[in-house]
């Protein structure tokens, strides 16, 4: 970790100078944007040639240190000269507008450009990888691809019959069986039909969309402070595992799959210990059911490690491991080849991804590297976990439940009221400091890998008067 | 129509340097990807860089005329200039480096840009749009926009109640109901899970994925040449129509929306008349039922019209029209502003799309205007026609059920087996000629926007050339 900026322009601070948020200039953006499109969840319109390194500046030029980098998305800060270059090269430009069907029609660098973008940076064990678009699409591909392997090992061998090639043109079985993957309550994985089946966070996001009936078990809700509810916190975890394994031993059709967030993010930042995952890849592994690790959130270091799961040391890698967000790219690892499907077009779309992705996650993983930025997330994110314990302390009931101990920045905490929560975040933004909530009642802190302990302390004094206010 | 090239510096015509189909530089840069990823469906190796125009070349140095055009979404040619140029915009590396979450922090320019990419090139009467990511993606979300839309009508302002916040996060009715998109027999439109129950296309797209019990009618089988079968094919379109209204007549669920495709592509390059879109528009308001109109494929002027189903002259315009390939960003249109949800996040996730492609529609439709793409594509489109014409005369049972007349290169035909398709596509690529297939025995011809007549001599000399031999 080096002491000095990472971004040598950076602002000295945060700068607000219009009275209201969003300003003039904002309101007239969104009003002209609302002629075309729809602008129900606009927060911040952007100026995104001024924002620069943890700073965001918005159309009215109101300066934000930013903890929430766009949904957890940014990780090496706005503007990055590293990335802008290389945005610029030839390679990109080349794969940009001469954008391939990569299944049918893939550069002859593409083994290069897989194997230093994804594979380099792969979690251990996890060797294969399939691009997407989206973190929803990385999912529901990942679902696709268990289903497919179920399906395969039920055949034996065996071609399709038949009544498979006929029944599955009207959606029926046993050409599209009635298969389902399993997740947790309060998980969010996504917002297409069979990724939005498998999220439990909020109604908003599923209401009125038809649904698989696929089943949920309860994701464990740890008491904190975790030193002082060992044990009920143990028999809690244990509680989800035997909820899993029932529902293994019943469910009236087969669970191709499993899916879950190392920590649970849009649905409240609800963690789990690494005992608990190690249980839960035990009982997975003893009903045959593939173990999808969801990383699109917490992948890419924010939690002191490149992917969080790998802070579990698991026995066995898991089957596989999507990813999108921080690391631009989308897709996911998958640790057995038999898990590639033995015939063409099984799983298959015209782009197959997008590969000036593949080529900006490289650059993502370098600037990483060259400036040791795992270690300054490790380190930043201890220091913010003290200040706000301090902060705890100075106002008791406004920071509830902190979390994230020992997990890089990827701390949240708990406000009183879904009301206390969100006037928390309009005052956090009047203070110049963009951040973010999750599920009911949390705040969510994502800031980028290049957040250091001056942004911190910046950060740390702004909820100190939003507090004491 | 300018008779120079577009392209100054193209080559002549095809070269084929390697006796075997792929090379040897091709098949080893095939085997190292397969240590990575799924390389099933490979079909050549591309070198990008020395790609130009018309001409695709592979990794062996072998040059194509390329008349598929990774599958249909090349429009203005390989390394095109203008689009190269604009890669390397400051206004690009700034939106592609700091990718915002566009629903919570657009870019101030954000309106000019869907202005100027999406709704100065939308069809008649599609004021809005959402971005998405992909053509499954954009079909998906038109479906949830159709559901959501259907809800709020049944609701009549009324909130949700608590049974629906309850029922939905398990997946169940009233918060989730049970209800239905209807889509056609030999459909394609998409891959992901609520797309793929659509699509109707081929087994292999569909088998051992659960699919929603959606329902289908039978698209018209028409018979060629159509001025020999008039009656006849007016009444299997009026068979489908019937089809059609019986079916949202009596279904058991409420059908919230209809997608077609204007001409099936995936599924065989199958059309029908403007008479038949009319009636099927008639049917649709008839039971209430939104009209989606997916133009992935056919969308960016190769069927002779910006959008194919403006060659219709519908009295109203579709509810919503989808897109991507071509137009190089994916998403959808939509006519009302009663589809935009009243709430936020209802239909949200963390990009909302990808800006740089909305740029690079801009300059797509600007080369397009700038070069009279769309009347080449007309004339050339005919003098392919006409061409093909003279072959299927020439050669008796090869060339069948010629279609695409006055629908510019959007134009196929009929193989006399499945075996006789797959190797007249070999046989043309050992003429220099890159040629896709669709439906069971289709050939479909998907050459850029920039395909001339002097390109249309090269590609009917080598048809002429396999059919001989």
């Amino acid at each position: 970790m080096t002491a000095a900026p990472f971004f040598p322009n950076e602002p000295k601070g945060p700068k607000i100078v219009t009275e209201e948020i969003p300003g003039p200039q904002s309101k007239a953006a969104v009003a002209e944007m609302t002629k075309y499109i729809d602008t129900s969840a606009t927060k911040l319109v952007v100026d995104y040639e001024k924002s620069i390194g943890n700073y965001l500046v918005d159309a009215d030029g109101n300066v934000y240190l930013d903890v929430y980098a766009q949904i957890a998305s940014i990780a090496v800060g706005y503007n990055n000269p590293t990335l802008i270059k290389a945005a610029k090269s030839d390679e990109v430009a080349t794969l940009m507008m001469n954008r391939p069907a990569l299944g049918n029609f893939p550069p002859k660098e593409w083994a290069r450009i897989v194997k230093e973008g994804l594979i380099d940076n792969a979690p251990k064990g996890q060797k294969y990888a399939y691009v997407q678009m989206s973190g929803s699409d990385a999912n529901e591909s990942a679902f696709k691809i268990a289903f497919i392997h179920l399906a395969a090992q039920k055949r034996k061998g065996a071609g399709f019959s038949e009544e498979d090639l006929v029944s599955v043109m009207n959606n029926q079985a046993p050409g599209s069986p009635e298969v389902a993957i399993l997740s947790f309550r309060r998980a969010f994985h996504g917002r297409l039909f069979g990724s939005l089946s498998t999220t439990r966070s909020k109604p908003i996001h599923k209401l009125d969309i038809p649904l698989f009936p696929w089943p949920q078990a309860d994701f464990p809700a740890l008491k904190y402070p975790l030193e002082d509810h060992v044990e009920e916190n143990a028999a809690e975890e244990q509680r989800c595992i035997d909820q899993v394994d029932q529902i293994l031993s019943t469910h009236h059709c087969p669970v191709a799959a499993c899916i879950v967030e190392p920590i649970q993010s849009e649905g409240g930042d609800n963690h789990a210990s690494p005992e608990f995952f190690h249980k839960l890849q035990a009982t997975l592994k003893k009903h045959g059911v593939l173990f999808i690790v969801d990383e699109v959130q917490t992948g890419v270091c924010a939690t002191g490690n490149m992917w969080a799961h790998e802070a579990w040391n698991l026995p066995y890698p898991p089957d596989m491991v999507t990813f999108s967000k921080k690391f631009q790219v989308a897709g996911f690892f998958y640790s057995d080849l038999l898990l590639r499907p033995a015939l063409a077009y099984r799983h298959f779309n015209t782009w197959m991804g997008d590969p000036i992705r593949v080529v900006q996650a490289k650059y993502i993983c370098q600037e990483i590297r060259d400036h040791n930025l795992l270690q300054n997330t490790i380190e930043v994110g201890n220091y913010v976990y003290q200040g706000l314990e301090k902060l705890a302390a100075k106002y008791p009931g406004k920071i509830n439940n902190l979390r994230g101990k020992n997990k890089g920045t990827f701390i949240a905490f708990d406000c009183e009221s879904p009301e206390a929560r969100d006037k928390f975040c309009a005052d956090m933004k009047h203070e110049g400091v963009n951040i973010g909530g999750c599920g009911p009642i949390g705040i969510r802190l994502r800031p980028m890998l290049v957040f250091q302990k001056h942004h911190a302390d910046i950060m740390l004094a702004a909820i100190d008067k939003v507090f004491s206010a």
